[in-house]
């Protein structure tokens, strides 16, 4: 039986292969050529504004930060403020480094796809596996490194949930402040500069343009990259946590196998990222060992040739689908290494074989909710091409069919999620006989569906760097056959961020309802009886701060935008010859006015966010507050789901109409089209996304105040 | 102290008081004059479709009952399927009167308001009190009838529960088959008619005209009475099903009480009323008084004379502001005299003061709902305001921007509910010192919040009278000032209807939460644990069914819209001289279609609505069972006011910008408005509502089969 510090130590030490991969890659991506002296005043225009807003973001948190810690501080340990600080920098580091990175990426990948399809994806790849082993090396360093450091003390996991809650913060205003960035400059830009003047996207004229690619990384990456991180470290936390509660009674291995799990799973997506951009270490590895003839070289030596008939695919002329083959493959190939190595963790552990069933759940889990949501927002499947269908009647028919699309994608993931729940709970429960073992094993679920987060966050983050790239290749004038590389690139990686979106929501939920559990144990409820006086006020208005919270994101991106929209048009009317390409549109302006409006619109949502559920624990009590979470994670959930999906149909709804259908571009049509698609920015890039975290980050503030809170002001 | 006997007789004897009221100004109504003959030819086409879509539901509906009722017979009691039978029977005659004066008083009200503004008031608002007054009354006398039926059973109420299951059932098929009706109607000629052939609203060339108006009457008049008729029947059996527990321990009173203060509702609303069109009565009144001089006629007299300082307010030049001052001053009066007479029910009843304090939490929250609700749907205020400023920038910020203002507008909705809750259970549990004293509270708060339904209805049914005979004064082209005062009525009504909604949407969730405490207690539910092993799924099933249930309506109203829209173009095609006023359309094949596809459409949602939480509670348990009824009354109540909500708000943003705000009539601004109002159209009058009736029906279906669940197929 492993003791559980083991376990840690074997993750720290996974962590760090994850820390020397990510430099590793970040010498070799930066290494790359960056093309002309235009490309890199552009992509050095983007750098600057992202690093602007991040730094200015940052100082803000910064103060939140410190805020809080003070709070913590006061109320609770200063080993929870510390842990606090830290996450919140390992979020906030791990996002800048994928966007400094990110934005230097662009250009490359420009020039790269001057070259072929797959050299563009290499970089851009390369770029997005970066994101996502920093994101799962840096958070599972620093949980394993307060882990040691508290060891010892009773409190010693109580005090890394500080991690988490630091981690979640940083996720909270990273999404909201990026996702509104991201979406102002988005629609401002669009709206004078397609609606108005007529110019194309990503058109140099247009004053929006480089805030609109600034958006892309502040939003897409960095935003993401903490969005996950937050996922990632809470899913971890939750399930130690409960892990905790059996230690005792059952055995003390339950604290370490999810750190374990996660550390196989870094080894995993190592693989994974190999299978895609993986030649240079296979030809390495071939040299290696013929310079080595150890007795088992020649065994090495058969299995690499055999994985590399998977590699191999993808060559120099690859088409588009063998891409998306090869990027599929990775992630199953990932996902049967975890599944292997999980199995040994689970024998080594000394647990229930139930628990390996428990982690093939979530998997697979995962994998079904990415299968459906690509279902509802593919533009080769009926629901998509429905809307489209409907645009024919105009933009009320569009929105309506739009949004009752989006529901109706949410039957399925709800389905999916409470049989793994569910199943998950009766394995746990046949195994170890308690409730408590039921909901550490849907912890452990999550943890399981995450575990290959660096591979499904690298196939996710690398879009963006696509994406920027066939605007720098646009604004800088390269063959139309760059961008048409540029566009199969970014198309593929809406395909695969499906993938990931699933696997983003379906683990939200599972880890926000972990939490919850271990919530319910931390503050020493015993009676949460569903009609409890409080529970039902609780259910209630947990279920409307999704709502809240959207309605404030969805404003927040109009205000902005309209701010984005009325610069652009004044400098469209006061600089002279800047329509006919002779003046100089004053970019700087725009990614000014872009980043102070998102990051005064994120501090009231963000803020709310954790002030709400602390005012409910301490107001109405511990067991208001459990219903508050519950209430919130179902109605946010839902949300989220039918926000994405439909924003992610009507998208695609749209582009099916450009391949030529229901006439094509231009036609009203697409109008009504194109009506959809803007609604849709906000749903799937600012509100759905920022409930995602919501629902995590008020259940782990509940988790670390726990101890804190009393029976309310009220007496029943 | 009361029996509960006496206070059912009693409330029997203002049921029948009530009919007798339903008689008297049903022959008043059908007395007045109906005009030309080119009226009467409208009139009667509608009458004619209308009747003629109720028998095809209703039939439809038998069906559908006879079925449930052998279920019924089968897994319980022979009882409960004659209470279901009779509670369906009762709901369906209620709505079939309404509807039947509905459609004759349209043509009178616009020969009335040919004289005056108040005659025109006093025909259509006799119309809406007949509906008022017979939902009511019908369910009272239903379910006393019942109740002293099977007295001497223990299971007595039980039987009766299943009348509100029967009420239930025809009120969520009438809701979403009248709803898909007319908003595929309305929409359906608007798309053809206002948009592709320039014709005005309520042309008489447009084939589908008579659809529209047939659908105002099946949907907002037969299918808000139903919808209605079920609230109130579940409020008043969960008040007293919950009384029941408690009534062996604490006092019998407890299961009169509902009853009582339901029939002291009767009289209030027949005041209510008596304030709007009482000018008859009260001359009877004063006449019979000064004939028989008793003792204290002079003291009658002097009530009598102050009272009339408020009726005497509405004279014959009376403006609209005037008289939306005494439509608010009746349903204010009503609540007034409610409060007072209650009071005294309390008193006599023998039990706490404080069920008095929950009575009046119940009207003031239901009160303080609907001034919200008119808060952010009136075009006089910021919210909607706000939505026609984001019109000009096009029909996706005018989108974006309603979407967030419904969003925002669930707030203070669900704050008022949750401190009505929590201050019934307060004030419950400190009267009696147990959770069932709280819960039971609730269930009574609920009953205090619709006891002035009569009159409140009457407000809210009498504004589609008005609509409709808008159409006939256009379509037989009466002189422009009676459209004017049937457009000042039919405006007027709008503005009532928002305080009809608030009272709609807060005694629902009231009643559905009553409702799940009174099924947890009859399923002898014993560890309603939030964190059980099925619990968890139980709460994300359900917050996922009302997006399916919108989902499914609204993809339906798009669906028979589409189909009158190619009939309408077909007639336009086909029929020589239809646009010149020389061919004559094809009413009846539009009214034939609306008919058959809502009819068709209605099944599916409807029949999920009873399988779903039968299924639940067989296969998964019936602790699954509670949990997807909290979190369908949750999450249905957020997505039911944010729809109806923003469906308001679009509504009347155009009606702002119509009147001459940013660009007016003909403008982009008002061409983004109509798309929002286009969306709007399902969201407010077919898929919202429809999910206030679902929360109960889920609800009312568990209770009634709460004693066949056992613990599910799943072993724990």
């Amino acid at each position: 039986m492993l003791q559980a510090s083991i376990s840690v130590v074997i993750a720290l030490l996974m962590g760090l292969l994850g820390v020397w991969y990510v430099l590793w890659q970040f010498k070799r991506v930066l290494s790359y050529e960056q093309g002309t002296d235009a490309m890199r005043a552009i992509s050095e225009a983007i750098q600057e504004g992202a690093a602007a807003f991040l730094g200015r973001e940052y100082r803000i948190l910064a103060m939140f930060v410190a805020i809080v810690a003070v709070v913590i501080v006061v109320f609770l340990q200063w080993q929870t403020a510390l842990s606090f600080i830290l996450g919140a920098t390992a979020s906030a580091g791990a996002g800048y480094l994928g966007m400094y990175v990110a934005v230097r990426a662009n250009v490359r990948t420009a020039t790269a796809a001057s070259h072929s399809l797959h050299e563009g994806l290499r970089v851009a790849f390369g770029s997005g596996a970066i994101m996502g082993m920093s994101v799962v090396s840096f958070s599972l360093i620093g949980m394993t490194v307060l882990y040691l450091l508290f060891s010892g003390s009773p409190h010693q996991l109580t005090y890394v949930t500080g991690f988490g809650f630091g981690a979640s913060s940083i996720a909270l205003f990273a999404r909201v402040g990026g996702g509104i960035y991201t979406k102002a400059a988005d629609v401002g830009a669009d709206l004078v500069g397609k609606v108005e003047q007529g110019i194309p996207e990503d058109d140099p004229r247009n004053p929006a343009v480089i805030a609109d690619n600034v958006g892309d990384n502040v939003g897409d990456v960095a935003g993401m990259g903490a969005d996950l991180f937050e996922s990632y470290s809470g899913s971890i936390i939750a399930a130690a946590t409960l892990g905790a509660t059996l230690a005792n009674d059952v055995a003390p291995a339950f604290i370490g196998l999810p750190f374990l799990v996660a550390a196989v799973g870094i080894l995993s997506s190592l693989f994974g990222i190999y299978m895609v951009i993986g030649e240079e270490w296979d030809k390495k590895a071939h040299a290696w060992l013929a310079a080595h003839p150890a007795s088992w070289a020649p065994m090495a030596l058969r299995v690499l040739t055999f994985l590399k008939q998977y590699v191999a695919q993808i060559d120099e002329k690859a088409t588009l689908q063998e891409l998306l083959t090869a990027l599929r493959r990775s992630i199953w190939g990932a996902s049967a290494v975890v599944l292997g190595l999980t199995l040994f963790a689970v024998l080594l552990s000394g647990v229930s074989f139930n628990y390996w069933l428990v982690i093939l759940a979530g998997l697979i889990a995962g994998n079904a909710i990415a299968y459906v949501t690509e279902y509802y927002t593919s533009y080769t499947e009926k629901p998509t091409q429905g809307i489209a269908e409907a645009t024919q009647t105009g933009a009320a028919t569009t929105i309506i069919q739009g949004l009752a699309v989006g529901m109706m994608s949410t039957v399925l993931p709800v389905l999916i999620v409470a049989v793994a729940i569910m199943l998950s709970i009766w394995l746990g429960m046949k195994a170890d006989g308690t409730l408590a073992a039921g909901l550490y094993a849907v912890a452990l679920s999550g943890v399981g569906m995450l575990s290959t987060l660096g591979v499904t966050l690298a196939t996710d983050a690398y879009g963006p760097v696509a994406d920027n790239a066939g605007g720098i290749a646009e604004m800088s004038h390269l063959p139309h056959e760059v961008r048409l590389r540029t566009d199969a690139l970014d198309s593929l990686g809406n395909t695969t961020a499906a993938t990931g979106k699933g696997f983003a929501i379906g683990s939200a939920v599972l880890t926000a309802l972990a939490l919850l559990a271990a919530y319910v144990s931390a503050a020493q409820i015993d009676n949460l009886n569903l009609l409890s006086p409080t529970m039902l006020p609780g259910i209630l208005i947990g279920a409307m701060l999704p709502y809240l919270f959207s309605a404030l994101t969805m404003m927040a991106v109009g205000k902005a935008a309209r701010q984005i929209v009325m610069e652009v048009r004044r400098q469209f009317r006061e600089i002279p010859g800047l329509m006919e390409g002779t003046g100089k549109p004053d970019y700087k302006t725009c990614v000014g006015i872009s980043a102070e409006s998102a990051l005064h619109e994120m501090i009231l949502p963000g803020s709310l966010a954790v002030i709400v559920p602390l005012a409910t624990g301490f107001v109405l009590g511990k067991v208001a507050l459990a219903g508050l979470l519950i209430g919130a994670t179902a109605s946010g959930f839902l949300l989220a789901v039918m926000m994405a999906n439909a924003g992610g149909a009507w998208d695609n709804a749209k582009k099916w109409i450009e391949t030529g259908e229901f006439g094509g571009k231009g036609s009203d049509s697409h109008k009504a089209a194109v009506v959809g698609d803007t609604v849709g920015d906000p749903f799937k890039d600012t509100s759905g996304p920022a409930l995602n975290i919501l629902i995590k980050l008020m259940s782990i503030v509940s988790l670390v105040f726990a101890s804190a809170f009393g029976s309310g002001w009220f007496n029943f």
